[in-house]
């Protein structure tokens, strides 16, 4: 059975949990405590050496890392994968652009608000975050404006790549009511059949 | 034919013009030159709405962006392409990283070196980004001493996506003795067929 290794507030790993309930896959989920170190240890560095959730364990005993390289492997050859080589670049396009340019500045404050203390260093850098992902923002909702998901108007791996940390974006400060296409967005991705809910037990 | 939209001392944009070198696939260059903001114009925008470059404009006159999303669609059936559901997402797990564990804090640090004054605020981040940077240069070497290419012993664009900043990393003040299997990876990489030089006038 496929295992996955996760931290149930992480978006990242809540994208893979989404999908392989929308795959209606079945799967063993282990926690672990990203605050307290358990994706450092010698053992989990074997799983994945970035020392991150999610990995996904396959049946022989084999490691993927890297949550949209799980969601691109879990996909295949299902309704939820790009169906064209256009579709195929758009939709890593995408989801390189969640990587490079959204989850630092969505997710990271989420996780410095929920997760750090008071007083510690790194809020400073809230501010700085916050500025960069409404640049990230404003381009989804450029996008969404003429369109109802990322590519080809199907519901894919690229939304729920998008989706996973767009969602609670408030949670981290951000504010989503100037974004009234990505609002449509999120409650289009929401309304998609097995929707699972990021703070649901897997 | 296809259109490049690039700036010369980009590594993302090296990727592209590495591969179609590579692919002997004849393309358009057009410089745009980042430190003037030409890729935040309007124009611009309607080709990327992040507005970076590299985009690659196809013969109907559509548009991709992120670098990575490039070279999986040049690279789809050749030598360059995965060749298994697994090799695909491993390809992906490196490109992946690449973008995030690794671009950031490799990349960033030689292009704050190479174009910010001397008194630049971003200098300040150098330590950080070099210390970060580090982490994602072990985790290569980690995954290159027992391996020739990053996936499946077959040079690939994986290798062409972490190779485009590893290979000038100190330029942006990087140390590569400490990583003995990454800089034999990086001979090979220079040692592949119709080879290209980063600054090489495409």
């Amino acid at each position: 059975m496929l295992k996955l290794y996760d931290y149930l507030d992480s978006g990242n790993g809540y994208k893979i949990r989404l999908l392989l309930r929308q795959l209606q896959l079945p799967f063993e989920y282990v926690e672990k405590d990203i605050l307290r170190g358990e994706t450092r240890t010698p053992e989990f560095l074997a799983r994945n050496p970035n020392g991150r959730i999610p990995v996904l364990e396959l049946d022989d005993g084999s490691f993927i890392f890297e949550s949209n390289a799980i969601l691109w492997y879990l996909a295949e050859d299902t309704r939820f994968a790009p169906r064209s080589r256009r579709a195929r670049a758009e939709t890593l396009q995408w989801m390189f652009f969640e990587q490079y340019s959204h989850e630092p500045y969505v997710a990271t404050p989420r996780f410095i608000v929920r997760h750090l203390a008071a007083d510690h260093p790194r809020r400073q850098d809230l501010p700085r975050l916050l500025e960069t992902g409404r640049a990230a923002l404003a381009v989804m909702e450029r996008h969404l404006k003429s369109r109802t998901f990322f590519v080809d108007e199907r519901y894919g791996i690229a939304d729920i790549a998008l989706y996973a940390y767009t969602h609670v974006a408030e949670q981290g400060g951000h504010v989503l009511a100037p974004y009234p296409a990505v609002r449509a967005w999120l409650a289009r991705v929401a309304a998609e059949p097995d929707y699972l809910a990021l703070d649901a037990q897997p």
